[in-house]
C-alpha cells in the first residue's frame, strides 16, 4: 500500500530549513530509499515517495509556517540539481502507475503555483548543477529560476531524444505558456539531450538569470529576502500543526473522523459518506486557529485529500466514487459563513485554497463521480460543490416511505460563487451555466434557502430527482451500468465533458499534455521491448517503428 | 494508395442537388462501396472514402456554387440518418489509419463551421431517422439540427457503452462547448446506447427542434430559404470550376504545377519545393475569376492540400516535411496584394479561407516541419507562413560560395497579420510574440521590406542563420537527428509546443479530444482481442480490465 501520510521526522529525501521569512527546501535524495525495490534513486532522481515528501513539505509551509514568504528549492548534492523522474522506476512501472505518478507530481507542481498566486509566497529555484527532465519541470513551477554559471550547469528536457516519452509534468506547457519561450526555440531545446546552459538559457527565457558560482548562494538569498519584504506577511501569524490523520483502513471499509467509506467491489464503487460538523463553528478566526487541524472544514479537507490519493493509488479497480452526506446542512452553512466572513485571515484563506485544490484533485482523478442526495444529508455550500462536481447527481423527491426524515434539501452558500474554481478557472456553477451566465445571479438570491428536489432540478443543481418508488432501482442501475463500461472510455469521456468553456495552463496540462503522455506511455516505441524506456542504460537506443501517427 | 481527388461524377455515396440558394446533400452510402474490402457500409455508415466525397462536395459548393446560401444535410435512406463510422472498418484498421481517418473527418467538420462563420452559409441538418455516433457528430457541426418526431428518430453517441472508444469527431467537445449541454446531461447522454429523441432532445439542447414527419421536409426547406434570404449572397457570383489536379506520383517524386517533392527516405523526410508564380498577377477580382483554378494562390493551395493528405495517408513513414521555395518574392507579394485588395470579393475570400484551412491542416498533421531559406527562395507573405509555421527554420546568412545568387531574404505582407489564424485563433506571428504582443506593430512597419538573415533573426522570423560554411552540416544533422527520434514522442511534443496561448473549440478537438481518443485506440479494452471494438457484432460485449488509469 502506498501511504501518502508522512511526518517531517520521516523525510529521507529533503532537508527543510526555516530562517526568518525564508524556507529552503534542499533535495538530497537517498538513493536507497525508493518506494519499492528495483531501482536506485541516483543523482537526485525521484519516485513517488520523493514527491510525497515534497507535497507534505509544501502543505506544512502553508499551514505550520505562515511566516514564510519566500521558498528556495535547491539541491544539496554537488553538480546536480535534479535529474528528474527515475527512469528505471518508470520502465518497471505499470501503465497505470506511470499515469498516476505523473498526475500527483503535476498536482504538486500546480500547488506551488497556487501558493505563489494566492498565498503571497515567492518560489525561487536555485539550480546549482544539471536540471534534467522533471528536475527542470520542478524549476518551471517556481517564480524565478536562477542557475549557477559554472560552465557545466544546464537545464534540459531530454525525454524525447533519450526516452521517447514526453516531459510529463507540465514542462512543455509551461515552456510555451508560462515562460513564453518561442515554439521553435522550445522545439530545439526539447530535442537537445544535453540541454542549454549559460547565456543562451537566459536569452531564450529558459531561466531568469545565471550567476557565477562565487556569488550564487548569496544572490539567491538576497533576492529571496527582497521578495519576502515585498510580500505582506500575516504578521504575528502562528502556524497550526497538521496532526497525524485518524484513519483506519480495512479490506472494504475506510474510516476517517469526517468520512466513512464502503467499497462496493461488485460495482467497482466507493460509497463515500461525508459526515457534517456536529456542533456550531468557532466564532472567529482566532478560535478557528485554536481548533487547528480539528476545525471541521480543514479536518474534512485533509481526509478527503488523503482518501482520493489512497483510492487512486491503491484501489485502482474502484472506478466510481459515490458521494453521500449525513448531517445538519445549517451547520455546514454556518461553517461556510465563518470561512466567508474571515477570508482575509491567513488560516481561513489557506483552508479555502486547500478545499479548492482538493476538489480539483477530484475533478482530474479519472473516476466517475456520482452524488446521492437522500433524507438526512447536508449538501450545503462547500459540500454542494461535490454535487455540482458530479458527473451525475440524484436527489430524492419527497420522503422515503417508512423512514421518519423530511425530504432532502440542498443549499447554496457564498462558497459556491467564487472561492473554489475548477482547473478551467470557472466555478462549478459557471461551468453549468455556460449558455446563460446571467442565470447565476438568480441563484445568488437563493443563497441560504433549503431547496427541495423540484426546485433544485429547475435551478440545474441536480441531474435527476426520482421519487422513493424509483429511487433504489434507478441508483442500482446507474451503478451497475457504470461498472459495465470500459474504464478507459469513461476516463476519456469524463476528461472531455467536465471542462467546458475556457482553458487555463492547468487545464492544458491535465488535458492536452496528460492525454498525449498517456498515449505515448502505451506506445511500443517507448515501452515495448525495443522501446527507449526499456532500453535505457543498456547502451542501446530505442529501435523505433517509423510510422507517424 | 488512397486518392483524395475525386470528381462529382464519381460520387458513390452522396447525391447533391442545387435549387436556387439551397444545396441539399443527401447521404445514400453504397454499402458495397467501401474504400477497401472487409466491411459493408450498411445503414449509412461511413469510411474515409465517404468522407473524401463529402469534403469534395463542400469545397465545390464554396468555389463552384457561390450562389448557395443554405446547405441541407440529410439522408436518402428510410429511418436512418447516419450510423457513424463503420465499426468493422475501424476494427480492422491499423492504429495509424484510425487516427488519420478521425483527423480528416474532424477537418472536414471544422470546414463546415468555417463556411458558416466566414462564407455566409447556413448549414441545416435534417435528421430523418437515427443519427448515431459520427452521424450525430456530423449534425453537431451544422448550425441548426432539426429532427423528425416520429417516435423512433433519435440522436446518440453510443461509442462509450457500445465500443469502448470515444466519439472521435468532435462530439464531446461540441456537446459541452458549442451546444453548451450541461455536463451531467452530456454524461447521461453519452452512456445511453439508444440515445435521446423527442421532446427531451430539445430540452437538453441536443437538437434545436423536432418536427412531425408530415411537416418535416417543408419546415427544413422554409428555414433554409429564410436563412438564405438573410445572408448576403455574392450577387451575380459565378462559380469557378475546380479542375482536376495535374499531379504525377512516382516512387520518390511527386510533381504538381506549383510544388515539387522528393522523398528522402533515409531521413524519413519529404523535401517540398514550392515554386512561386511566374508572372504578374491579374489586376482585379474579375480577372482572377477568369483564371479560376489556375490562379497561382489557388493552384498552390489545392496542390498543397492534396499533398498533405497524400503524404499523411500514403507515406506514413515520412515524418518530416522540409519546405523550400523557389521564385521571385516580389511576385509572391504582388499576388498577396491582390488577395488583400479584394478581400471582400467572394472568390478572393474563399481562396484566403482555403489557404487558412490548408495551413491549419499542416499544423495538425503530426509531421515535423522544417523550413530552409536559401538563395533563390521566395518566402514572402503567404509563403512566409510556412516558415513561421515550422518547428524550426534555417536561413542562410550571406551567399553560397560559387553560386551566383544574392543572399536570401524573407518578406512580410498583410497576409501575415490576420487573414490566416491558426487553430488557436492567433496568427502565427502572434503565437511567436506571446510575451510581447506589442512588438507585432513594429513588424507591420517592416511589411514589404526584403529582410536579410540577421534582420529576420532579430525580428524572430527565423530560428537559425548558419552561414555557407556551416549550412550543409547543420541541415544534415538536423534532419538525421529528427529521423532518429521516436515518431510518437515527436508527435506529442509538437502537439504541445505548437499552440501556446488561448484555446478554441478547434484546438480542443485536435488536442484534448484527439489525444484521449488516440490513447483509447490503443487500449486493450477497445482494440484487444476481447475489446469491445473487436467483439462488435459477435453478440459478446467487451471483457474489460477494470483498472482505472
Amino acid at each position: 500500500m502506498i501511504n501518502f501520510q508522512i511526518q517531517p521526522d520521516q523525510y529521507q529525501h529533503w532537508k527543510v530549513t526555516y530562517d526568518g521569512p525564508i524556507a529552503t527546501i534542499g533535495m538530497d535524495v537517498n538513493a536507497e530509499g525508493g518506494l519499492v525495490s528495483g531501482y536506485e534513486l541516483k543523482l537526485n532522481s525521484y519516485d513517488l515517495g520523493v514527491d510525497i515528501e515534497l507535497y507534505d513539505i509544501l502543505q506544512r509551509i502553508r499551514f505550520e509556517h505562515p511566516q514564510i514568504r519566500s521558498v528556495i528549492i535547491t539541491s544539496l548534492k554537488e553538480k546536480v540539481f535534479c535529474s528528474g523522474a527515475n527512469i528505471r522506476m518508470l520502465a518497471q512501472s505499470s501503465h497505470g502507475h506511470k499515469v498516476n505518478f505523473c498526475k500527483f507530481t503535476n498536482e504538486t507542481r500546480n500547488s506551488i503555483e497556487d501558493a505563489s498566486q494566492h498565498s503571497g509566497l515567492t518560489f525561487f529555484c536555485a539550480i546549482n548543477g544539471t536540471a534534467a527532465g522533471g528536475g527542470y519541470e520542478l524549476a518551471l513551477a517556481t517564480d524565478r529560476i536562477i542557475m549557477v554559471d559554472d560552465g557545466s550547469a544546464a537545464v534540459s528536457l531530454p525525454e524525447v531524444p533519450l526516452l521517447a516519452v514526453l516531459p510529463g509534468t507540465g514542462g512543455l506547457t509551461r515552456l510555451v505558456d508560462k515562460r513564453q519561450v518561442r515554439r521553435d526555440h522550445s522545439d530545439y531545446f526539447c530535442t537537445r539531450e544535453e540541454g542549454i546552459g549559460g547565456r543562451r538559457s537566459v536569452e531564450w527565457r529558459l531561466v531568469d538569470e545565471v550567476v557565477p558560482a562565487s556569488k550564487f548562494s548569496e544572490t539567491v538569498r538576497q533576492q529571496a529576502l527582497q521578495a519576502a519584504e515585498k510580500s505582506h506577511p500575516p504578521s504575528e501569524a502562528k502556524g497550526i500543526p497538521l496532526t497525524p490523520l485518524n484513519r483506519q483502513i480495512a479490506e472494504n471499509q475506510i474510516q476517517y473522523s469526517t468520512i466513512e467509506v464502503e467499497l462496493d467491489r461488485p460495482n467497482a464503487a466507493a460509497l463515500i459518506t461525508i459526515k457534517g460538523p456536529e456542533g456550531e463553528p468557532p466564532e472567529n478566526a482566532e478560535s478557528v486557529a485554536l481548533q487547528g487541524s480539528d476545525f471541521w472544514p480543514l479536518a474534512f479537507c485533509r481526509e478527503l485529500d488523503d482518501l482520493i490519493l489512497h483510492l487512486r493509488a491503491n484501489e485502482t479497480e474502484i472506478g466510481t466514487f459515490v458521494f453521500k452526506s449525513a448531517g445538519d446542512s445549517s451547520l455546514v452553512a454556518a461553517y461556510d459563513d465563518v470561512l466567508l466572513a474571515h477570508q482575509s485571515h491567513w488560516l481561513i484563506k489557506e483552508i479555502t485554497l486547500y478545499l479548492k485544490r482538493t476538489f480539483k484533485r477530484l475533478d482530474v482523478s479519472s473516476r466517475s463521480l456520482i452524488a446521492l442526495i437522500e433524507p438526512g444529508s447536508c449538501f450545503a455550500g462547500t459540500l454542494l460543490e461535490i454535487v455540482l462536481n458530479a458527473d451525475r447527481s440524484f436527489m430524492l423527491e419527497g420522503e422515503y416511505e417508512g423512514i421518519d426524515l423530511p425530504p432532502p434539501t440542498v443549499r447554496l452558500s457564498g462558497m459556491n460563487f467564487g472561492p473554489m474554481p475548477m482547473v478551467n478557472g470557472l466555478t462549478r456553477l459557471q461551468s453549468r451555466f455556460l449558455d446563460n451566465p446571467d442565470e447565476i445571479h438568480k441563484l445568488e438570491n437563493m443563497t441560504g434557502k433549503e431547496l427541495l428536489a423540484q426546485e433544485a432540478e429547475a435551478l440545474r443543481l441536480v441531474t435527476f430527482i426520482p421519487d422513493d418508488i424509483d429511487w433504489d432501482d434507478e441508483i442500482r442501475l446507474a451503478l451497475e451500468e457504470r461498472a459495465g463500461f470500459s474504464p478507459d472510455a469513461l476516463t476519456g469521456m469524463e476528461a472531455n465533458l467536465r471542462f467546458g468553456g475556457p482553458e487555463t495552463m492547468e487545464s492544458k496540462i491535465f488535458a492536452r499534455l496528460t492525454a498525449w503522455q498517456n498515449w505515448i506511455f502505451q506506445r511500443p516505441n517507448a515501452v515495448g521491448e525495443k522501446g527507449a524506456l526499456r532500453r535505457f542504460g543498456t547502451g542501446k537506443r530505442g529501435n523505433y517503428d517509423k510510422q507517424r501517427v
